[in-house]
């Protein structure tokens, strides 16, 4: 059975490209430059549920998208999360947080609402994290 | 410099014990079985910061840990995160899930507060995880 991405994913991110094991999005928030990683593995929920080398690869991708996100945006905390309360098909949170951003000193999850990016600003943060992923959009 | 625990996971904890990169607490809060694993590494804020050796055995804590929990509670869905927004010293959650908790299907942190344990629960509770986790109570 082929991996799709489940829809709502697909609905509120922006794809930057693929890893070896996982999708990368860009969460539609600008609240928070918002990362998410998705192992592409059928009917996986939990990061338990997958196999030995996945769950190396998974470490080894988060910890790639976390410096790309950290040194693209100078953040002051990452957050990282596999939730799953949502949406049941595995996915990694990786979030630039700052001081005074939309949720203060807490977790981000049902705090503000998710704000609309500027004109050309979601895709502009898009493409510089690319750069630092060696990710070619999909397409192009 | 040695490491010490934050005394805010001090505080809000039993300890379980010590993986060997690891030490293992299990959260005063009866809403939700839920742990926290701790990186014995002095002055580690992120997850990105630890050695690559130290993050690979993260990942197999993280998993020893989840699979405990699972088969120990039956529950739902693990949430695991690394958060940090409060206290520094890195950690990760990692909580058993059920449906209909005290947060229902959302995040955990900010919503329910902390629901004290009945008389020996969380002690019985520790004991039967603690014999999943071949950790031996300190002193014991």
């Amino acid at each position: 059975m082929s991996w799709t991405l489940h829809p709502q994913l697909e609905r509120d991110t922006l794809t930057l490209g693929d890893l070896p094991l996982g999708r990368v999005l860009l969460m539609n928030d600008a609240n928070y430059p918002w990362l998410i990683l998705v192992p592409r593995r059928e009917g996986i929920v939990e990061i338990i549920d997958l196999e030995e080398a996945d769950r190396t690869a998974l470490m080894m991708e988060i910890t790639q998208i976390s410096r790309a996100l950290r040194d693209g945006t100078r953040c002051d905390k990452l957050n990282v999360a596999a939730l799953g309360n949502a949406v049941p098909q595995l996915h990694v949170h990786v979030i630039a947080r700052f001081r005074g951003d939309a949720a203060g000193p807490n977790a981000v999850w049902g705090r503000a609402p998710a704000k609309p990016y500027a004109a050309g600003a979601q895709e502009a943060l898009a493409a510089a994290l690319r750069a630092r992923l060696f990710l070619a959009e999909r397409g192009a």
